[in-house]
């Protein structure tokens, strides 16, 4: 018999220290917003992506050549910052070729979190492509969902799930993971219609402006799809 | 607006200390067995349970007049014990009276590690009165999954998804809490055959001797019911 690949779901970066071994390939998700912003910019032609911990990093690139700056805290832009954490910014813009530095309250952390493993990054716009790239890894898998300072949410969750299934269905795969199992359960009780799922979510009782409800729809059901799968590589993320 | 008590569900011991107040009721649970078996024990006519943390302060009560001494590590029942972590070593034994020493993989210790505030446990054998208990109580909940070595597991979530059901049907309490919204949808999604539901979970895949499927029946569907609620007060769980 063949070994499959092993899928985890660490549902927390808080706990990302009882998955982290090392080895496995790391799929960072912040569906609302980081990752999906991530996908979009790249599909804009952003050529790389420096995700950093804080203002004051991110502020340091923002008269390089070629570079812009954008950050979000607690769901708001910052002043001084050429963008926020909205995927519309990225599609109203020409970026073509610029290297973005980007610093959000959890997605970005994340990245720093697991960059002792291969990273790559995933949201609904490029789920495919990442589905496809784990599958040609061939190497096991931690899903680790940002979540929300360090407490599980929703919106991670289900994607988690959404992913766990594809790559389940490849039968490349297998896991006895609970919280994969609950990942999916999950995004089989919301697949139907995600936003309308999430109506009750801590996310969207802290949001309720119409630009981050806009951003929601988008980012749940995006409009734009990518084929590019971001990886951590010396620092930024680039296209595989 | 009278103000509601909120509920929160913390599915891993790891993450207790970002839900930890000082001030509002822990609920614990390990439904695969610690507090199924508490609640089976104080039913059988136990007086008081010692949670210890190690097997040698267990031991330090094998001698004591009217003690009893119970273990459990990864599933399996300790040489010197008088008792394991099934509920049957109750139903099958006089312990009427007794005061017992239990220690476990992670029930008795997510008791400790709680210990600063109201403790009470909860098993699918005491969920009513333990709902009654929590409205009664006026108090903020927390609901603390005692998990598997730290890591998310299935049977408690799901528990910690029917005790919020009881609770919110109640009209006294309200949450903004992903993962008590995420508990709720898991146990809708088994609550017609738990044990079915759990036949693919970490637990079942660890434990199949026919003894801990029996348990397992037992504790997901309970012949016995009990009106006590354990609460943990001086070192001891007592009823209230």
């Amino acid at each position: 018999m063949i070994k499959k690949n092993n899928i985890s779901v660490c549902f927390t970066t808080a706990q990302f220290k009882k998955y982290a071994d090392g080895v496995s390939t790391v799929v960072i998700i912040d569906i609302l917003r980081a990752t999906s912003v991530i996908s979009t910019a790249f599909e804009c032609g952003i050529e790389a992506i420096i995700p950093v911990k804080t203002l004051e990093e991110a502020l340091s690139y923002k008269h390089k050549v070629n570079h812009i700056i954008a950050a979000e805290r607690n769901t708001l832009p910052i002043e001084g910052f050429d963008y926020g954490n909205s995927p519309y910014h990225y599609i109203n813009s020409d970026v073509k070729g610029k290297t973005l530095a980007l610093t959000t309250t959890n997605g970005t952390k994340a990245i720093h979190l697991a960059k002792e493993h291969k990273v790559i990054t995933a949201s609904f716009i490029n789920i495919d492509v990442v589905a496809n790239y784990l599958q040609e890894d061939n190497n096991d898998v931690i899903i680790l969902c940002s979540g929300w300072k360090g407490l599980f949410n929703l919106e991670d969750s289900i994607f988690a799930g959404a992913l766990s299934e594809k790559l389940l269905a490849s039968h490349q795969f297998s896991s006895t993971c609970d919280s994969m199992q609950a990942a999916i359960q999950l995004y089989s009780s919301g697949k139907n219609n995600l936003f309308d799922y999430l109506s009750n979510s801590a996310y969207r009782n802290r949001n309720n402006t119409d630009d981050v409800i806009k951003d929601t729809h988008f980012c749940l059901n995006p409009t734009i799809k990518s084929a590019i799968v971001p990886i951590f590589i010396d620092g930024k993320l680039r296209k595989v």
